[in-house]
C-alpha cells in the first residue's frame, strides 16, 4: 500500500500515545477543555441549541453515560455529542485557531467527552483523542485554504473529519479503521456560509453535525464500515469538490513535532475576533492614562482589510449579536466598563454611552497590521483626548493568543462567567469542575462533571 | 418579500394537497412505493447496511412507532429513516430519474415511512408528502447539474433537501417554515464519489444520511429554526460551493403541471442502468428467434459514450458487484437465463458458460444512441449466430421507463424475488404489503407493514 497524505495523518492520530505529547501541550489542552466546557454552558437557554436538544430528546433515548451539559440529562454518545457542540458554539466564546480559522472545540470536546462517558475512558485517553481531533482538524482546515473558507463553514467540514479523529482515537481504531472513518467522515463533511446573510441559525447546527457525524464514522469503521481512502485530496474527494487552493502538504506538516492544539486561541472578548486586537490595544491606553469614556474625543483603530471586511457593514447594531461585530461598539463596552463580555453586551450594547461612543470610533486601514495578518493580530489604536492630547496604544498579539494566552485563573473567571450568564452552573459546582479538569489526566475513569 | 426559486419550490411543496396531484401520477407514486419497499427488504443483510443497523441500536432508542423493515424492530422516526435508507440502496434495484441522476426512492420513501408510522399520518398524507419529496428532489438535482455529478453523489446531496420536502410536508410546515428546513438541509447537504475508487461503502451512507438529515431538517424548522433562505442558489450556498452549471430555473420548472415522479425508471435487470437497453434489445432477438447461447458466436452492443466509459474498464469481474457493470456479464446472463436477476447475479456471474459468453460480447459507439442519451436510452444490438446469420435488435426505451413501464404485475414479481433473495420477508407476507400498498390511499392511519 502507497502511503499518501491522509493515510499518514489517520496512521498518526491512530498510532499517538499520551507520553509522545509533550507536556506544555497536555496542560494546554487542559486549558482548552475547561474553556470549551464554560463555552458550552454559556449555550444554555439560547432558542437553536434548546431547539437542537428538543430533537435530541424526541429522537434519542433518554438513558446513557453522556451527559447534555445544559440540561444534565443522560443519552448516548451521539445526542450528547450533538447537543453539547450545539451548546458550545452559541455564545462565540469557544476557540479559534487561526491559520486555520477553524473552530476545534466546539467539535472535538463534545465527541470526546461523550464518548469517553460512555467507554469510561481514562483522563489520559481524553486528552490523547483531543490532541489527536485538534491536530487532524487544524490541518485539514489549512489544507483546505481560503478558498474553502469563503463558501463553506471551515468548522463544519474540517469539524467532522476532526470528530472522527478524536472519536477514533478514543475507540483505539486500527489506522486502517481511522482511514476508513475520514473517508465517511469527509463525505459527509457539510457547511455552507449563505445563512449568515438571514442571520440564521445553522452555525449550531454545524457544529451538532460535525460532532455527531464525526462520532457515527468512527463508530461505523470499527465494526469494519469502510470510506474513501484519499477523501481529502483524491480525485473526488473533499477538496476536488470543495477548494480550489488545496495543499496536501500541510495534512501533514510536521506531525509529532509541530502541535497546532497549542497554538489555538482562547477567546476573551465576547466579541468578533476581527475586534479583539483594538479592544486590547484601547484597554491599554486607558489603563496607562486614566481615561473614563468622557475625555476621549476619537478613536482611530488600525486593522487590516478582513477586519473592514466583516465589521465594515455594521454601523448600527440592531441586536446584541449584531452589536459583537461593531467596533465602535466593542471600544465603547472596553471604554466603560473596561470589559466587553456577555453581560456587557446584553445589557448596554444599545445603551445611550455606548452608542455615543460608537460615534467615535473610525477604522483605518493599517499596511503593517495587514501585512501581518493572519499569523499575527496586531492591535494598534490612537486616541484623540478633549484636552487634545494623541495617546498610541499597541499590542503584538491579542489576548487569549499563544504568545498572550490566559492564566489558568482568567479561564475560570472566563468559565464562572458565562456559567453564571445562562445560570447552568452555580459558582460552587463550577469550581468542582475546575479541579477535576485540572487533573483530569490522573482521572482513571471519565464519568459526569455535574451530577 | 421578493419571490426567490428557493422560495417558490419550499411553497409548492408545502400547499401541495392530495387533491392537486393527478389519478396517474398518484398510481405511479404507489408503483415507486412498493419497488422501493422490495429494495428495502433486499438490503438485509448487507455488511454496510447491518452495520449502519447495528450504529441505531447503539445511539437510538429501541422503541418506537417507526419500523426497521430488515429487522421488523421499531425506534424512532430518525432511525428508522436512517436504516431503512441504507438498506433500499444496497442491491442497486430502486428507482432512478434519468434526467437530474438521482434516486428518489431509497432518500424520499425512509423517511416518509418512518414519520407517518410516527404521526399516524393517513395514507393521502403518505402520498403526498412523497410526491413532494420526488418533485423537489429532482428539480434540485437537475438544478445542480452535470459538474455537481461529477463529484458529488447527487442522491446525497439532492436528496437531503428532498427528504426535508417530504417530511415537511407531512409535519404540515408552513411555506416559511418549509424554506427554513431547506436551508438546514442544504447546509448538510454532502457526498462524495471518491469512495467509488476502492468500492467502499459510502453510498449507503449517502442515503441513510440525506433521509435522516432532511428528517431532522424539517423537525427543527417546524419548532421555529432558521435556515438560509436562499441556500441553494445563494452566493454562498449548495450551488456557488458545489457546482459549475447550475441553472436556478430548473428548480422550479413548471411545478404543478409537470410530475418529475412520473418519469422516474424502475430498475428491471439487477445490474448497471447503462446495460440495460443492451440487455433488452438481445432479449428481444433471443426470444423472436427461439435462440439458446450456443447459436451465438457474437453479439455487439451498441451503445452511448458513457456506457462505454462506465463499462469498458470491466473486462473480467472479480465480485457480484463488479459483474453489474459488465456488458459481457450481463448479456450471458440473460442469454442463459432470459434474466438478470439479484439470483442469478449472485450464483453464476463468474460459470463458465456466462464467463464463455462475456467474450463473445463487444460495445460500440453508436451515434444515434450517443445523440437520444440522456433523454432516451435507446437499446441495439446484432447478434451474429454460428450458423452465420445477422439478427438485428431494437428498443426505443428500456423496460422500466416511463414509456416501457413495469405492470403491477411485474412491480410484484421483482418485489417478491428480492424479498425472498435476502429472506426478509415470505411471499405471503409480501402479497399482504401488496393489498395494503394498492390501497394505500384509503389508509386512515398509517401502521407497520410487517407486524
Amino acid at each position: 500500500m502507497i502511503d499518501h497524505p491522509s493515510q499518514t495523518l489517520a496512521s498518526f492520530a491512530a498510532n499517538l500515545r499520551f507520553d509522545d505529547i509533550p507536556e506544555p501541550v497536555i496542560r494546554r489542552a487542559e486549558d482548552l477543555f475547561l474553556d470549551w466546557f464554560g463555552s458550552t454552558l454559556a449555550g444554555k437557554g439560547g432558542r437553536p441549541v434548546e431547539t437542537i436538544d428538543w430533537f435530541a430528546q424526541q429522537m434519542g433515548p433518554a438513558t446513557g453515560a453522556s451527559e447534555v451539559l445544559i440540561s444534565r440529562r443522560q443519552t448516548t454518545p451521539l445526542f450528547a455529542a450533538m447537543v453539547n457542540a450545539a451548546s458550545s458554539h452559541f455564545a462565540e466564546q469557544d476557540d479559534v485557531h487561526n491559520g486555520s480559522v477553524f473552530h476545534p472545540g466546539a467539535v472535538v470536546f463534545p465527541a470526546v467527552l461523550a464518548v469517553a462517558q460512555s467507554l469510561g475512558s481514562s483522563g489520559r485517553d481524553l486528552l490523547t483523542a483531543a490532541v489527536a481531533g485538534y491536530e487532524v482538524g487544524i490541518r485539514v482546515g489549512e489544507f483546505l485554504g481560503r478558498s474553502h473558507y469563503k463558501i463553506f463553514h471551515t468548522t463544519g467540514t474540517a469539524g467532522t473529519v476532526a470528530s472522527a479523529a478524536a472519536v477514533g482515537r478514543l475507540l483505539e481504531l486500527t489506522p486502517e479503521q481511522l482511514l476508513n472513518a475520514f473517508g465517511s467522515a469527509g463525505t459527509q463533511a457539510a457547511g455552507l456560509w449563505e445563512f449568515l446573510r438571514d442571520a440564521a441559525d445553522s452555525k449550531q447546527l454545524h457544529t451538532a453535525k460535525a460532532a455527531a457525524d464525526g462520532l457515527m464514522s468512527a463508530y461505523l469503521a470499527g465494526q469494519g464500515f469502510t470510506g474513501a481512502r484519499r477523501i481529502l485530496e483524491g480525485a473526488q474527494g473533499m477538496a476536488a469538490g470543495m477548494s480550489s487552493d488545496a495543499d496536501p502538504a500541510k495534512l501533514t506538516d510536521r506531525l509529532g513535532e509541530r502541535w497546532a492544539l497549542a497554538e489555538t486561541s482562547f477567546k476573551y472578548h465576547a466579541s468578533c475576533r476581527h475586534t479583539h486586537p483594538a479592544a486590547d490595544a484601547l484597554l491599554q491606553v486607558i489603563s496607562v492614562h486614566d481615561l473614563v469614556p468622557e475625555q476621549i474625543a476619537r478613536v482611530t483603530a488600525y486593522v487590516h482589510q478582513g477586519a473592514i471586511d466583516v465589521l465594515g457593514p455594521v454601523l448600527k447594531p440592531q441586536t446584541v449579536h449584531q452589536a459583537k461585530f461593531s467596533m465602535g461598539t466593542v471600544l465603547g463596552l472596553i471604554a466603560q466598563f473596561h470589559c466587553a463580555g456577555m453581560k456587557e453586551f446584553d445589557a448596554y450594547y444599545n445603551d445611550a454611552r455606548i452608542a455615543a461612543f460608537r460615534d467615535k470610533v473610525q477604522m483605518a486601514l493599517d499596511t503593517e497590521v495587514d501585512r501581518a495578518y493572519p499569523a499575527r493580530w496586531i492591535g494598534k489604536v490612537t486616541v484623540e483626548t478633549v484636552d487634545g492630547r494623541m495617546l498610541h496604544g499597541r499590542v503584538e498579539e491579542p489576548k487569549g493568543d499563544p504568545g498572550n494566552t490566559l492564566t489558568r485563573a482568567e479561564l475560570e473567571q472566563k468559565a464562572l462567567r458565562l456559567a453564571h450568564f445562562s445560570g447552568a452552573a452555580t459558582a460552587a459546582e463550577m469550581h468542582a469542575v475546575f479541579e477535576q479538569i485540572w487533573q483530569v489526566a490522573k482521572i482513571n475513569k471519565i464519568e459526569r462533571f455535574l451530577a
